[in-house]
């Protein structure tokens, strides 16, 4: 290396351009396009399922939070960033789950990380599905376990990999509702599997709570599962609850567990006041509302039927989120432009966020769409719809 | 394995009740400790270093902008979540620093990560300080890179491994002010050691932005690298800028790069609209009051040589930032909490958040503190120090 000239600092980081250009023509670049405070047209991209983040109840409470509490939380949750507010979202939050404790990060992406690391390390195997979120794979790279990622929906797979692990413990890791195309994980069944091999279940229920379940207390509720003494979930408090933030809900060793060792909690600055504010009341709407829940899954299935009718190759719902498959990248993006001028805003899933290399329009739905909503949706998306998407 | 039976759903995590018990045998257990929101006594352990959390101007801002924007931002940054908020945050981030472009995370954890990962990988070496923050550390971890952590501020050690290298690119990662003693790092020095061997430099100035340099626009700005072609800078948003929240600063390139590849970006919902706020509101209030940054690191000064001359071991502060080490982990629980009985808050450093493995008080001082504040705190850490601190 040191025999060739340096390169001058202005070629450094040349290669970042090389391999823009590479992502450029493959049809997967991308790009930033700010919002303004008011939405024109129609949403069907947020995760704000419950149109919460815009709720005077919930963006009051962040306001008034900020004011008393101050705008950020000054330090780590171990250094000066816990306050009561934090103590309180984290009580609540175990107590509407049906869980002994929880603990609350500044990020769903923070809580993964956390929660996979912690409770693996090199005495460990993780099994994996191959379609769970990023931050789950991040969190497996970061264990230092031995990783099997199977094949998607396939509990055998798992099953297999686990009675096949060469190290001690064991962890499957899997989302409720797969965050791509809205499917759901067979929680019972991968919780049976768990126990004929010593094995604990960690679930990403980021795109379950808040829709699923009694009241919308989520996929792992539903299963009869949120206090089992093996079992543990990761929430996003930016997704239904309309705030920003995750937690880890579980059994009290655990949450004591994390609180010494899991490094996306011990090194991070706590979760803003106003944040942990907005979803505590946000948590209160969901108890004072416990039919809003359902008004989403039922929106979903709805705009799926008609697409489907339509002649689209949608993906079931099973939750808020659905997808289109797209015949290319460039085809993705050309057909979320086409539908955004005609303002019906749609999410564009290309790679890396596509487990399976397969682009698409990801659409979400919220309680409060209407029918002739949905009708303009679907009316929309149908017609820009490129040859090969039907 | 399978042959064994398979052990009780209840009995899966005991392994973590055994390394709990190691851990708090060891003194190495952690309790949270919820603060009221009007702190009593005085505050010596947040990053709150121009107290501008609780600036009106500031939480203010946050308040305000969660009533226009909505408690969350709905979605990630490349969905819903982006707003004309981020992008003047970015704009001003940017500008203030004398870079070309910025990009915001939802935390200096998320900024560390994206930076480290993107700007590496399989091809390159990665060359870092031993003492560097941990959310670096887990950087390197996910990068794929060949990592070379050297001793403590020794560029002669950066140097050599960069030399020996067997990757064609590498990155040479630090912190500015190292976030356990307050120490700074050779930032002109190990520019030019880069320079001499075609590698790239991250500098995490989460404890030198709105601290050091001309007006507080951080350790890189005053070492002149903030507009070099091959210098990155990460930043937190949370520590003098009182608000959540992360960036990375630097080159056009590199901005356009991370918003393409950076997975704890693309995967992680945006930060809160009321932190966005927040930051750019103590942006101004910075740009408004030049002279704030010199108080913090006059105080800073005063405080280690009033320990010092106690006979206190005190770290020498660059920064905000200092530290003394304890004699055991033991001993310094015992001696924060003894210091926060008589109303000095004090932070306590144990493993693994000190990269040599010892125990230490960490102190930080903001720019609003009184002699008289100063003079007691000296007071009661002094009479409380343990026998063997001195």
């Amino acid at each position: 290396m040191t025999a060739t000239p340096p390169l001058l600092p202005e070629n450094v980081f040349d290669w970042l351009d090389a391999e823009g250009g590479r992502r450029a023509e493959a049809g997967l670049g991308r790009r930033l396009r700010p919002r303004p405070a008011q939405h024109t047209g129609l949403d069907l991209a947020s995760d704000d399922y419950l149109g919460l983040a815009r709720d005077k109840r919930v963006a009051g409470a962040a306001a008034a939070a900020a004011l008393r509490w101050g705008a950020g939380a000054t330090g780590s949750r171990l250094g000066t960033g816990s306050t009561e507010l934090h103590s309180e979202l984290e009580h609540e939050l175990a107590r509407f789950c049906g869980a002994q404790a929880a603990l609350v990060f500044s990020s769903g992406f923070a809580a993964n990380l956390g929660a996979v690391t912690a409770l693996s390390g090199a005495e460990s195997a993780i099994v994996t599905d191959k379609h769970v979120h990023p931050s789950l794979v991040e969190g497996c790279r970061l264990s230092r376990a031995d990783i099997a990622a199977v094949a998607h929906a396939t509990p055998s797979a798992i099953k297999h990999a686990l009675a096949t692990r060469r190290k001690p413990r064991a962890l499957v890791v899997t989302d409720s509702v797969f965050s791509v195309d809205g499917d759901l994980a067979p929680l019972d069944e991968l919780a049976e599997i768990c126990r004929g091999h010593s094995a604990a279940l960690v679930v990403d229920d980021a795109h379950g709570f808040g829709v699923l379940g009694e009241g919308g207390r989520g996929a792992v509720h539903a299963a009869g599962l949120s206090s089992e003494p093996d079992v543990v979930t990761t929430l996003a408090l930016s997704t239904a609850l309309g705030a920003q933030g995750g937690a880890v809900v579980g059994p009290r060793r655990v949450i004591r567990h994390l609180v010494d060792t899991a490094r996306s909690f011990l090194f991070d600055t706590a979760l803003a006041p106003a944040s942990a504010a907005a979803a505590l009341a946000a948590l209160q709407v969901l108890k004072a509302e416990p039919d809003l829940p359902a008004k989403v899954v039922e929106n979903a299935g709805n705009l799926a039927m008609q697409l489907k009718n339509a002649g689209l190759p949608v993906s079931l719902p099973e939750a808020a989120v659905l997808s289109v498959p797209a015949p290319s990248a460039e085809a993705a993006v050309a057909w979320v432009e086409a539908c955004a001028e005609q303002g019906i805003h749609v999410g564009c899933f290309r790679p890396p966020a596509v487990p399976d290399g397969v682009s698409r329009l990801r659409l979400t739905v919220r309680a409060d769409l209407s029918e002739a909503d949905l009708d303009r949706a679907v009316k929309v998306i149908t017609a820009t719809a490129p040859p090969g998407a039907s």
